[in-house]
């Protein structure tokens, strides 16, 4: 039932070495920056960038209200002491604001810690919700991976106390949903359990205070080579060599993480055990849920974050979509590493994060998964350039032209009795527009229809009909005509 | 063609002395703030009050598509100097972050300088653009007020060189469309220019490099007596008696107003004279656009901010809608004034703005107009509690649920079926869930239908299909199933 994935540390995806994916990333990223009126690091969307992340959320958050999820919204800054001691090493990259005489403030980090507090605050045992927001981190944005330091986050979360892995199952599921219908390629889902890693810890002779920033370099592993992650949790971080090399052991490749199952040493770790029994409830749920072609266990996942507490999972795309990469390869082989666009997707269970709000320390347990939009827009943004069709970045169904000068007013009479009747029309702002240059501006952004007045129309009580992609055009009488668009620019 | 309004110092709202309504705001806004895992004068949006925004947003959304809007979105941070002299004495109330080595940055204040860098950065000239963010300011929040530090602006703007006072017409038109589907009662828009007020200010004898300053005093006769606003001109600001008791003759009456129209001192300021003649453009397209009846021409109108340089607006609610308050008077009495819950939404022209973000100084014309959106949640939020009609928070067609125990791996696979063929669904995260909390959780949460699974019905391929309202409950196979939830969910 378990698929056993073989982490490769011969091919990895090594920050100082572009790959030609990067590269892809690398111009727009540049070509959006190369200006000194706007901070490194953010980014603003145009029209089209917009059109393209509706959809997407369109997608995303159609899948979470399927999945029966409310909304809730926090403030873009929290009091700075509910963001310490969360993030673990990642806490210098946390954004403070300027104390100008009052609290001190910095920059949401992620929505799940917001998340926690607004559970503990309102005492709120239970609910299923999701949050679109953007978050902040004071990243050095380097120049070749596409990073930002404002991105979105999409974050889907289960709270409470119900029967193991079956809200944690529905998270994979959302992921797997969400990621088949955005058609972004094939992809994978690792998933993990921090029981399993910290009984492998424990069991490796690593100290129990070291578990958390050991977990945080062993994170590296799909990013650096296992020589330059054993060097920094040796001779940064303070760890026994022994110690390493047992690590190295068990994230090292497949046979080890089979035997791991029935590892007699493994066991006597209760935490282990009881992790690598939820791992196998939760392929089962999975099996029902008609995912597990996605879903593989990994060893080596272990998710730079403090708060995960049980399973934690991460998505990866396994095909670089449209850039220009090196040809894939079908099975489960090194080489497919190197095609990797990195994580698109991740989460896991957190069943500690909203006692530390709560000033009895009363636990909601926790799970959930946050989509890594950004990536997903730039593939999508990508794919777009790529195609042929033509992105619209208005809905507007009719264009209220005239056809000689000095109409002025009857178009503005024509396109309110439009806009009344809840059609999108726009008019061009000039007194005396040109009829050319109004049909050249239907063209150029999609308007599909043209509502022509002339001196002619207006004395018959008619408005020429024109369709922008046939040139088509045909009277209408005024009385009919607001049916007659309704009845063309219906879907 | 003009209306005339009288602005009232008699009848003021101030903020001295609390209304009827603004306690109403108090109690919600007390409420949602006693509390100190939070920074003072942000809030969190819980699943309620979340529904109840989308559905404002989706109607200020939809007209704005209708009006042949595209959408842009910027960071919430700007580099502090984009930010700098553009906000007039308000500028004290800019977000900084801290230093933390790089460059100074600001929480945006509006959505409009970042529109006008964002213009000026891309070169682009013209632009009919949306824009729905959250912007920042350092305000004191008066717990009187119900105002928030971090709070939701609508923008919508249009850029480009056109033939003068059609875009203009076409923003407040916007506002009447809003206004009107929202339903919130009776409205009326302001409308002045920073022309005529110049001119005015140029005739009574205040020096030049005084007219913004005195422009923001005169802003506050909204919210103040005349007598305060004469005091902070002459005493605070300096200004000489005799000019504040001249602006006093010019913003003090009706018969005054109309008089400006003919007024010979008044004609000889250029600027006057066309910013009246606009005036007069302005309200014919407000004819042809059926909103005059909402409009007037209000001389005591300034608007605090600097950079508008020709027609501004405001529009303010005419009756507390829900709130427990006098009697409405039909007439344009000074009473009326005292219901006033505050502009819900303003803006103006702003010709020199994306200018400022030229390096060759480039003006691009810009008008445009803000929803004050904050404001209408509230009054939102206070219709929804007074109404009987209950607030759903998700959109949940089908509760899937067990009739006995031990079904869990029936409703997984039920409930795969359901969201993959697109069915809004849930179940309870429980192994064994009694039937009636099942049903209960569809009471409480309106779910419509309840598609119950029993060993019964499993046998015979069937699922008991409950209407949770009716209590009615039928066999259907499961063959149609889903044909018949999308049947009877389908509206």
């Amino acid at each position: 039932m378990l698929a056993i994935t073989i982490p490769t540390h011969t091919c990895v995806w090594n920050s100082a070495i572009p790959s030609v994916f990067d590269s892809a990333f690398d111009l727009s990223w540049i070509k959006n920056h190369l200006t000194d009126s706007m901070f490194q690091g953010t980014r603003d969307y145009n029209p089209k960038q917009m059109a393209i992340r509706e959809k997407v959320f369109n997608t995303i958050v159609s899948c979470f209200k399927r999945h029966g999820a409310e909304t809730i919204d926090t403030p873009v800054f929290e009091l700075k002491e509910t963001l310490t001691g969360k993030y673990g090493e990642d806490s210098k990259l946390i954004y403070d604001l300027k104390d100008q005489g009052g609290e001190l403030l910095s920059l949401r980090y992620d929505l799940t810690v917001p998340f926690a507090r607004y559970l503990a605050m309102n005492k709120i045992t239970n609910i299923k919700r999701y949050h679109i927001a953007k978050v902040y981190r004071r990243d050095n944005p380097a120049m070749t991976r596409g990073r930002y330091r404002e991105f979105y986050q999409c974050d889907f979360d289960i709270a409470g106390q119900y029967d193991a892995m079956i809200p944690d199952a529905e998270c994979l599921k959302i992921v797997h949903e969400i990621l088949s219908e955005l058609d972004l390629g094939d992809f994978r889902i690792k998933v993990n359990d921090r029981r399993i890693l910290d009984g492998m810890f424990a069991v490796c002779g690593v100290p129990d205070n070291m578990f958390r920033t050991i977990c945080s370099t062993v994170d590296k592993l799909d990013k650096l080579p296992w020589e330059a992650v054993k060097n920094e949790m040796v001779n940064e971080k303070g760890l026994s060599e022994e110690a390493a090399d047992q690590i190295g052991v068990y994230v090292g490749g497949m046979d080890l993480a089979e035997r791991l199952l029935q590892d007699q040493k493994m066991c006597q770790s209760t935490q282990a055990c009881a992790g690598l029994t939820d791992i196998k409830l939760l392929f089962s749920y999975l099996q029902l849920f008609q995912v597990t072609d996605k879903v593989v266990f990994d060893l080596s996942l272990a998710r730079g974050l403090d708060y995960y507490t049980g399973i934690i999972y991460e998505a990866i795309l396994t095909q670089a979509g449209v850039a220009p990469v090196a040809p894939e390869t079908s099975n489960e082989a090194p080489t497919e590493e190197c095609v990797t666009v990195g994580s698109v997707a991740g989460g896991g269970r957190y069943d500690g994060l909203v006692g530390m709000f709560d000033p009895k320390g009363r636990k909601v347990p926790c799970v959930g998964v946050s989509i890594g939009i950004e990536r997903i827009f730039s593939i999508m943004e990508q794919k777009a350039e790529a195609s042929t069709e033509k992105i619209r970045t208005t809905e507007v169904q009719v264009m209220v032209a005239a056809a000689q000068k000095n109409l002025l007013e009857e178009r503005l009479r024509l396109i309110t009795e439009l806009w009344n009747a809840g059609i999108k029309a726009e008019l061009m702002y000039k007194k005396s527009p040109k009829l050319l240059s109004q049909l050249q501006h239907c063209e150029e952004s999609g308007i599909p229809l043209v509502a022509i007045l002339g001196e002619q129309e207006l004395k018959n009580g008619v408005v020429k009909l024109r369709n922008v992609a046939t040139r088509d055009e045909v009277d209408i009488s005024r009385a009919d005509l607001i049916a007659e668009i309704k009845k063309r620019t219906s879907a």
